[in-house]
């Protein structure tokens, strides 16, 4: 149950009771309360005054909803800001590789507007014996390219046991679609105060992904980003994945965290990852983040579907037109 | 096999030969032929000169390749084209209700630049007590609200019965998602002389489009459009089907035919229409389907889903500038 | 709404009145009646004595359902009964290839208990180019060995034009997957009154199943056996489909319909074959169809999943004992 | 590529040499070596003497694979042997309740045929407020029934920080379905030397188990027994997944570990339960892992799926007769 008060002052008198009687689950945004296990005023063991509205038909994921929280979250880093209406580019490769290509490929997304740099130093791989990634060797040369160009940096968490290590380098974590459901990870960065890029399973529900976002939420973590990245279908011929594209409107309905699409892992060839891109910015994306490379052929993982810098250029700018488009004849 | 000759007249010397050998499945387009049953050029029963190129890599649907036939198809009627480069916009309502609606629905959409004026006569609804349209009378209405308006008609066949009846007023056929591998009637209207819209079933991959494409142009009819309306997927929770944008850019890469978009059965929501029309049209759509209806609840059929005429003429005006926006920085 | 009577001659009552208020979709089955359109004895216009029981939440195909039809509903052709209690055998080629195959293929499944002969004159192919099914004279042939054996003859129909001409050689219609929602083609057998055997559609729902096969019904024919074979899901590397098992004891359980299993397309290869027919008999099914070939290799269609006689023989022996062994521990 | 040599001593002679060489991700069974990085005899750094067969054609996990590893894995524990030819129980409540109910149940499912008790104290719930299990409380309690009664226990593993933790009391690990793809869980049950029950994700294809296996027995542990437990597919209205019959009888023919099946958590209503679990036993399965409860209503966790112990006792028995007259009929 979500009861909106009167005013903020309301909603802090309901917060004092609950503590006061030590109910669990209780979550206060502005002048509303949220309940978990209480679903009608009834179920309350103290008077509430001042209800504008109680609300009992919400998602399980009460801190996600938009009934619960109704204007967008904006998350707010040193060099970006997301869902705060502008159009975000996350952008870098795949694979930290070395310091200078990570250092380069920064600079070439810089150039086209990207603000956030990517790059895995755990790669979650389907087979054991591919490379897993550089360890934190890589992470600290991603952070010396953030550092030097002014980006923030953004790289992949898939362990518990690597938290400390990680949060002393990335101003980002992410969320990898394979650990979507990796409750003991999302406990864990919900523990952190940075953001938290949560990728959507490649067969999660909408309501899967909502939930997975309320275990970082219930840890006090709120600056979360959901990203569509693909879903699994019986078609994938062409594609690596189904781009779901009407999950971002979906999502913006129903939640009021930042939404941003993964055009890379959705096409899976470099070809078709402009279009997938296009279509997310048009359909109401907050960002997009991309796979780039200099040498597709040569990347350590991927290749097949980064684009050029050259290519990520173009695909950044018209994406940002049709955001502004859209945005302007709304 | 597909073999590109110098020019078109050595082309149409090997379809003589073909035809004097009476090689069945041997089709030919400009300089190319396409040989179904032949894989190699020893696998022809005579010898070909000025053999440009040799290709055997290509889809079971050899006619519907852009191996075969590299140029788009443009589809012309009386008041439309499609194909050509502009956004073409089909719209009315879902069902055929009365002469009154569809020539005043007509006018609407008409005034947002529509040039198609679709609705149903015949319904293919999942359960037979449901409104399953009111057939010939309902044609007539719609023809006649067509020829008022001077707009071009498009309606679903559904039994090859009622080819002929339909062939008296339709001047676009469509082909609904549960019989698109209704063989019997893809051979029916490939053997009339009018375009054909034909819809993805719920659950066919691309090359199953492509195949079912094939049926029609194998009858001679080659004025083929093909509609992404959404697939069935996991999720269909917030949206009736899930709507694969990226299927557009894979079938404008793989075939010459128009590719359009219906985000009405996709959305099956009103709200979430507009956003998956704009994700199709930035992802190289040719054009949208869109249902409309001036009193949405009162609709004889998918009301939840139809646009009001105000909410159309806004996605009308945003797809287009962004199909526009994308071609111009291309 | 169904309605439970106190006995038959009330819901005959039931009945008169209706038709004389000319109530559409209503129908009755032995004390019980079923009205499509309403949902509350107040709705229906007339008063009714003797109500046992309103039962208001069932599924839309309410013929169908065992709320309204609660025994088993048992197929009786010349020489086989389907669904009472005993495991039924249905096999044959793919294709009817010549009357020497279908006669010597015939033999064999009958002397593995087959009593149903099944092969394809008209099939359905992805591809147009392919071979399209020998016609009426695979009708003839397969009629002329199911006479000469003393079996039931099925064969699957594509198009209501042909409705005539295959009724005079048939026994028992089958409706191939891809047409499962081709209505006109199901309205088209539910005037006939001979058994219908309804393939799931490849990527419908139960209830999807059910609607399809309530078309058969409304239009009089209860003869009715749903099949399942396989469904489309995210993983068709190693089976053609994904045989959904649990469908069977969920039919059985929502339908009085007989409900039978063909482990042949879903396992697309002939070594998964059998297990998955195993699988079927195990969870409740009234038997299977299965594709047999005595040269599998030059089957003209889908020999890759072909069992040989003697294969099917073992198929047949095991199924069948497991059948009665779970029958016996009831 | 996989090299079956003449005999063990010359398989032993070539890890001699490839350790010499410091060749990475080289594997030894019996007379058969397997390398990872090498695809063709040439690629190998030395000569190697009597080679009996080169195959190149096999899964990229390779150790799981039966052209590794011909014969079937037997997994022994004190109280059990899986994969044997025998048909293995492994019963319980879903959650751990308390130590007086794990210890009934126990006691329960071993009268019926159980030798391993499962259940869980850290559990995988989709929503954060849901109970996530007594945590090591409750492996107390599990562990001392299982040591009352003389049965192995199982449960399951979420965090790698856990691992210590659950070693000092559980007989096998479970990894659940939405941790298949968490690799640093994989790799660290490879580190123990004790059995890894691994359930299928939910969208997991046949191969990306095979490979999630394949990080276990990187890392030495080659004690798996993979499970079946329903697939995410477009249909869940009945059941809570698809359970994927066939994965069975594909993964006995692709692997030599055993193959369990999960019917309760496919099922996801108790009705459905038996026939799901007939059908996995009559597939080929080594065993079955059932939740029951005594008061369904009133479990912690799952109360909707679990079976009564007189239900669990009926499919015990069935099953077990199944799997025996499929095996003698074989």
């Amino acid at each position: 149950m979500i009861i909106e008060l009167k005013n903020v002052e309301d909603a802090n008198k309901v917060m004092e009771q609950a503590n006061a009687k030590k109910l669990e689950h209780v979550f206060q945004h502005n002048n509303r309360v949220g309940f978990v296990d209480q679903n009608a005023l009834g179920d309350v063991p103290f008077e509430i005054d001042n209800v504008e509205q109680v609300i009992t038909e919400h998602p399980a994921a009460i801190q996600a909803s938009r009934l619960f929280h109704p204007e967008n979250t904006v998350i707010k880093t040193e060099h970006s800001v997301i869902g705060d209406g502008g159009f975000a580019l996350i952008a870098g490769p795949d694979s930290i590789e070395s310091a200078e290509h990570v250092l380069l490929m920064g600079k070439d997304v810089q150039e086209s507007g990207a603000t956030l740099l990517r790059g895995g130093s755990f790669k979650p791989r389907t087979n054991p014996y591919s490379f897993q990634g550089l360890g934190e060797e890589g992470l600290k040369w991603h952070r010396e390219a953030a550092d030097k160009l002014g980006m923030d940096m953004v790289t992949e968490i898939m362990d518990t046991r690597d938290l400390e290590m990680i949060d002393k380098y990335t101003d980002m974590f992410q969320i990898g679609t394979r650990n979507m459901q990796n409750f003991a990870l999302l406990k864990a960065v919900g523990k952190t105060n940075k953001p938290v890029v949560l990728k959507r399973g490649m067969s999660a529900t909408i309501d899967d992904l909502l939930n997975a976002s309320e275990y970082i939420a219930a840890g006090g973590n709120h600056q979360i980003i959901l990203m569509e990245r693909g879903i699994r279908t019986f078609d994938n011929k062409y594609t690596r994945n189904t781009f779901d594209v009407s999950a971002i409107p979906v999502l913006k309905d129903l939640t009021h965290y930042p939404v941003i699409g993964d055009p890379s892992h959705a096409a899976g060839v470099t070809k078709f990852v402009e279009p997938i891109g296009l279509a997310a910015a048009a359909a109401g994306a907050d960002g997009l983040m991309v796979e780039i490379h200099n040498h597709p052929k040569e990347a350590f993982v991927d290749g097949k579907q980064a684009l050029t810098p050259a290519q990520f250029d173009h695909l950044a700018k018209v994406a940002t037109d049709i955001h502004n488009l859209v945005k302007e004849e709304k």
